[in-house]
């Protein structure tokens, strides 16, 4: 009991108060529940690895986005981390084939080129079908540091760079809009 | 991986987001971590099972608290269930026995006496050593319907009977606080 409650607690956004109420939660449910959750964790722990091409989390390597042939080969989006990726396979717009970094470029953190899958881009640009690149980064100093450097890094492969578009998100109001996010919106501004 | 995130999402508090947040954090720790959370949760639900005399939440039957013979077996406190025992526990000013209700009184949820661990409570009393019996029910309608309705079931057994104290809370501002904890502090009040 005391194990379960110090392991959750140890999870990010889950203080000693959350993870006594989710221990004793558990113990509330039938068994079968916290078994099932163990087994998951188990296989989750055992089975799951990053794809050797995009770093994305995977069961089998290849993952079954980069073994699926019907993808966009010469379509590559890069992301920050695999929750982007998440994110963007979720909106259903993209059908091309993707790279983690692994993390933003961040000094402050002391996260440089070499800490990201960088590199392994570039292997990926030079053999690669890739014939644009999608910087998927969110808006931020870090990700827009990060999607300028490797914008002068991609520059000499002869591949097309952009980046995502960041404005007004869909439904929300001007009103109510930062002041950065509104200047955004008006310098992405597109012909109607 | 998505069986982990389902399996989270059913705990309370964790929506969707906050369960896949959580399953790419523990894809990124060592795996040993997940591994040691599944073999707590196993050990959880194999090993952990309710007193039969306190219904308090033990590997062990009687429990620790209820086999420990320097427990004042003459004082037992009433909790409505093992977060509140914990608590009492932790403040360390009792030294008596505990019984855990397994909830309140609550006609709206449809939890009436039979739902509760009372006539078991009453067989303990009848044949214990029980002179008072503390009830640590929280200040709130169903709290105080409880320990009403206890109050009057326990007075033919010749224990005494009393209520855990309420009002400000220690470090808490008059200024701040409800009328109703204000009203009930007053009322409650001690010769100085």
């Amino acid at each position: 009991m005391l194990a379960v409650m110090e392991l959750l607690s140890r999870l990010p956004g889950i203080g000693e108060r959350t993870a006594q109420r989710l221990t004793f939660h558990l113990l509330r449910q039938d068994p079968s529940y916290a078994l099932a959750l163990a087994d998951a964790l188990t296989r989750l722990s055992r089975d799951v690895k990053t794809c050797s091409q995009c770093y994305n989390f995977t069961a089998s390597d290849p993952c079954v986005i980069c073994a699926d042939l019907r993808r966009d080969a010469a379509l590559m989006c890069v992301v920050a981390n695999q929750q982007d990726l998440l994110a963007v396979e979720a909106c259903g717009e993209f059908r091309g084939t993707y790279h983690v970094l692994g993390g933003l470029l961040s000094p402050l953190e002391g996260i440089g080129p070499e800490n990201l899958h960088i590199k392994e881009l570039l292997t990926r640009l030079r053999h690669g079908a890739v014939q644009e690149v999608i910087l998927a980064l969110r808006p931020s100093v870090e990700g827009e540091s990060t999607s300028f450097y490797l914008q002068r890094l991609l520059a000499p492969h002869g591949v097309k760079v952009s980046m995502i578009a960041s404005g007004i998100p869909m439904g929300g109001e001007l009103e109510y809009a930062d002041k950065l996010t509104l200047a955004r919106a008006l310098t992405g501004r597109r012909p109607a």
